[in-house]
């Protein structure tokens, strides 16, 4: 099969591997409808995450027909429609149990990273029960490859780590996919303001569109301190949210965040960060961080059937995996290309 | 009357001072009978709190007999005892109707800081129905003025603010008169470890007799690291908290946290720290900060009436007020003196 495989630093193709076979009981293959490509594909590409050994195929999310099923899966059968979770969940170990399947111990975030992932013909699902959701006939395809990962991590790691209350004021800094899908799933709980900051004008143009109260085209921290004092009575933001992943972003919510308020950290982080505690810890702030644990698929999956949200908002581009350099180059200068989600359509596989 | 002034830089003495007065309908003038000495004077004392300008009485913790009160004050009358909040709520502001009176916008922590404290013969308490409370007589005076603040800290800040579980396992940084009452609060909730870390052999003693699980003597990280793998099968602690203040102590608390754990900030830090957000991005922890809001005094209060904890525990010296200059020497050097609370009996007032 072909499948789109990190080879070295900065080197991606489409090449011939292998198609991938049942492995143990609890497997499932899937033959893949469509994929996308997430900002943390690039950084496996930048060489940041070295737990990814070249040959890997790369991707985590997409939706798929079931092409076969191991002997102990008992949700799915061959020919299901379903989502393909960025989180692989055994729902028996430790982690698994304490609704930390992010951590699972023979799962978590592994597909594209530590395993083959979704940016081929074929993917090899571990844990399938624990991995995969039914796909509505009723909800666009592109919207369901939405709910693999942005929409579960910024619901999950921002707005309900954030707990979010009616009449709240929210800053969300990133504008990219997550922290618009935080934008369109913070408003689940009606804050009063919510305040976009990014330095691309057609990001916050997306962001208006889909809910903004208020929009800040800078990275000068006088001048958004300034903005959003004037937005807040000065007291600051009930919740900012980081979903950049750089200590600039981060130190930007620190600085916003309100008396009693709450730091989300969305953001993959390659450095440390200066936490200015000697501000701060008098300030009854909260904070978290989190990689997605995805138990929130089925409540999103119900949100996108009610047409709620039409997650579609997201998606800017289509290719085909047989161009998937192509969806690469688009989606690496994301800024210039007014990119957003890239979806990728399996045009290889003859069913 | 008598009264233990921050005079200048590294000078307290005890002086004569105005006696105080009703200034407002809501006020009332306290008669001193207790108090103590908190880390946050020897902060002052030290220069490092700036607001507290030289002049100003020291203290904000104490028991006393009400002397006087202001006509709208309903809640209390000329002769109740009462324990003195180091809390001043308003109880209408805007941040006391959100339950954060630490950040009451007349009030705060204000007693021996912005406005004189409660290291003399008599205090003057604004808002006296937000500020005091009744002390029972069923609970020794010593206990009481326990609950003035280090109570409070320990199990809103710490306790509370971790959501420690049954079975969790807790690790306390500092075992100084907060994060020993840390100690005796978090058995609440039944943890199977209390691990407590510190330099000083006689408080890790303490903690130990107070209910500590593990004591670890040491301030170097890879032991520190080492034994608490030990103790929690390498996953680390459900519960860090901070009760020290410095950058290398905060570092112990965000090292030793396990996936999914919380670190509660306790100390006052004078500097920013470094925070490990490459490691930590991942690992669904969470972070608190904060200011005691005394709102669950009356709680705490019942507790100490239950009998269920016997805060005089964490008295080790008892001085005169006149002899305030001694006291505070004894607790400067509170680890060579084996010190956690000292108390300041008003053996001045003549009633």
């Amino acid at each position: 099969m072909k499948a789109a495989t990190y080879l070295a630093k900065g080197q991606l193709e489409l090449v011939d591997q292998p198609k991938p076979s049942i492995q143990k009981p609890t497997d499932a293959i899937v033959r893949m409808v469509k994929t996308t490509i997430c900002g943390t594909d690039l950084h496996i590409l930048g060489g940041d995450v070295p737990a990814c050994q070249p040959g890997t195929i790369l991707g985590h999310e997409g939706l798929g027909i079931v092409e076969e099923v191991g002997s102990a899966v008992s949700n799915f059968k061959v020919g299901d429609k379903v989502i393909v979770s960025c989180i692989t969940s055994c729902n028996t170990c430790y982690y698994c149990k304490r609704q930390l399947p992010s951590h699972c111990e023979s799962g978590g975030w592994i597909l594209g990273h530590l395993i083959n992932g979704t940016q081929a013909e074929y993917v090899h699902i571990p844990h399938a029960d624990g991995s995969l959701y039914h796909a509505p006939k009723t909800v666009e395809d592109d919207g369901l490859v939405m709910l693999s990962d942005i929409f579960p991590t910024s619901y999950e790691i921002g707005v309900q780590a954030s707990d979010v209350k009616p009449g709240d004021s929210v800053c969300i800094v990133g504008a990219g996919p997550v922290g618009l899908a935080a934008l369109l799933t913070v408003q689940f709980y009606s804050p009063a303001k919510i305040i976009m900051i990014d330095l691309s004008q057609s990001r916050l143009e997306a962001a208006k569109k889909f809910g903004a109260t208020h929009t800040i085209c800078s990275s000068d921290l006088a001048e958004i301190k300034g903005e959003i004092d004037a937005i807040t009575e000065g007291r600051g933001v009930d919740v900012s949210m980081e979903c950049v992943g750089y200590p600039e972003t981060f130190d930007i919510c620190q600085k916003v965040v309100a008396i009693g308020g709450h730091i989300a950290n969305l953001g993959v982080h390659g450095k440390p960060v200066s936490f200015e505690l000697q501000d701060l810890w008098i300030k009854n702030i909260s904070l978290s961080t989190g990689l997605v644990n995805a138990n929130t698929t089925e409540t999103l999956l119900n949100v996108l059937k009610s047409g709620k949200i039409d997650a579609t908002q997201l998606v800017t581009h289509h290719f085909k995996l047989s161009e998937v350099d192509k969806a690469y180059e688009v989606f690496k200068n994301a800024g210039t290309n007014h990119a957003l989600k890239v979806i990728i359509d399996n045009d290889i596989t003859v069913v």
